[in-house]
């Protein structure tokens, strides 16, 4: 097992140890977090023992360890990521990896002279069900001809941010908003199902703090539009889709799919079998140890590959809508 | 019962004709076609006796009749209509009832000279069901934070257009594609609800033809936005949503809409009662004839209202996208 060393103690933190416990890819060793106490309570919450704890993040890179997984506002990925780049780690952070299509590119090569590995952690894409939705986008490519991703939940902390506080996620200082947080998914779906768009146009709806608290996304392909809808203002129920002339396959959400349906030429919808595991975390745990232990270049080429257009695709779709972080102006 | 004359012997003619009968609000007595054999069958099909058949349309406007209904192919309305009002009649247009707003405003001046009634056949937000939401809205509208409407299905007349035909619904001739035929429906979703949008965008898919085939519009509000989905070349069966907060009014269709639920704030779906007419035109049917026998002026005030917002909002979204009819280099 490869050891893992992690910055935050949040739920999403929690969630991927419990995944790399669950499938044994990753064995956690070492915890930063800016108070001991919040380091000791959250490994014992997780049962572990014999963790070290860093309350210092340069000390903490210094330590003996193989891999980190970041999942701090993501704001901070660039410059923690960096440090453990530079410190010899692999790196798997949290989507999206950087708030700047510049910064992804420092990291990209950063990481190539290092030698290191550097992971977008594009969890969904992993997922079995995803692999199904590829193979029935593959079975059926001649007649593919557009798609609708929609991603919409109300936040908690929108609450917060109406009563007038300011919740990282809506502030533009740690590049929050709908784009950069739900809207990741959907555009991992639309990279990795069809490619690279031509033209990315984004619609937001701004909120006072100058972030998008939803948004109409269009990305065009040479012989289709693809038509995202996310938000973090709104609930929405409706199923994402991908059309195939007069057959539709139909995704329960695109970000968090739990469901897939096919619905043929006379409207009859029928069920898509396909498997769902219970941590939404432990494929992708285990596709990133796999590629690491068994130095698999051309599937670590592929996701890298992916975590570059998508970040692409991010920061041309905020440049249309006039969407800017402070991460624009610190460069 | 008031004397009604029609343009065209085509299923949705039938359709209207039939709302007319189960309602009684008006009677036919005239029928257009351009071959007297048509409209013999359309009269047999229906069991009508003693019905007037013309097959020159300026003969016909001066037979004795009171009001035409006209469903011909969008680029025809204008000229049947505006000849229709010259000849004292009152005309109820199928949606969208012109091609331009310039044809429009035409239509409008005209028609108050001429003291006769003009309706865009706007037969879905007369129905129960969209009452119904209209209640929703104004029970929920210091929550209301947007909406989406989709309305998008496979034409029978795309798979002539592959093969090479040239269909009218497919060509700019004729004012054809998505946004002229069912984003009418949507359009008037968000007009009726929520008024005219301030801003307009709409990112179209062209066919080869100039027509857009499918499309995303996008409607800017002073405090959200509407996102809007349509198309002839792809089958979706996604929900329409119509957001209040936390909470979320279902729609299972933008158009042709048959059933409404109300997600609350802990996602709990539940069925929103409400009616559904068998012949869903017999509503406007009804509303077009109570207007005219009560001399009702406010109701057709609102009515021509909403029509002139959409008919801008269709021209605005048009101008957005690119799209050109050849009816914009007629005048």
């Amino acid at each position: 097992m490869i050891n893992l060393g992690i910055i935050g103690t949040n739920w999403i933190t929690e969630q991927f140890v419990k995944a790399t416990d669950e499938t044994k890819s990753f064995s956690l060793t070492h915890v930063y977090s800016r108070t001991e106490a919040k380091a000791e309570s959250f490994i014992a919450d997780l049962d572990k023992k014999n963790i070290q704890i860093s309350t210092d993040l340069e000390a903490f890179f210094k330590e003996d360890f193989d891999t980190v997984y970041i999942a701090s506002p993501n704001a901070l990925h660039f410059e923690q990521a960096k440090l453990a780049i530079e410190n010899g780690k692999n790196v798997i952070v949290e989507k999206p990896i950087t708030s700047t299509i510049e910064e992804f590119t420092i990291l990209d090569k950063l990481a190539h002279e290092k030698n290191v590995y550097l992971f977008e952690a594009a969890r969904h894409i992993q997922e079995p069900i995803f692999k199904k939705i590829e193979e029935v986008v593959a079975d059926h490519r001649a007649d593919l001809s557009g798609a609708t991703f929609s991603y919409m939940k109300y936040s908690s902390r929108y609450d917060d941010f109406k009563a007038g506080k300011t919740p990282n996620v809506f502030t533009t200082k740690f590049s929050g908003g709908a784009l950069y947080d739900l809207g990741v998914y959907t555009i991992y779906d639309a990279v990795v199902l069809f490619g690279q768009p031509e033209k990315v146009c984004y619609d937001a709806e701004f909120l006072s703090s100058g972030i998008d608290g939803s948004g109409s996304l269009t990305l065009s392909y040479p012989t289709f539009d693809v038509n995202i809808i996310i938000g973090k203002t709104k609930n929405s129920y409706m199923s994402s889709e991908i059309y195939f002339g007069r057959d539709t396959l139909l995704l329960d959400n695109g970000g968090d799919i739990n469901h897939l349906d096919w619905a043929d030429d006379n409207k009859n919808i029928t069920d898509v079998p396909t498997n769902k595991s219970e941590n939404p975390m432990d494929s992708e745990a285990v596709e990133f140890a796999r590629i690491m232990t068994e130095k698999d270049q051309p599937s670590y080429d592929k996701l890298l590959k992916y975590a570059r257009i998508v970040n692409r695709v991010l920061e041309q779709a905020r440049t249309s809508a006039g969407l800017v972080f402070e991460a624009d102006e610190e460069n």
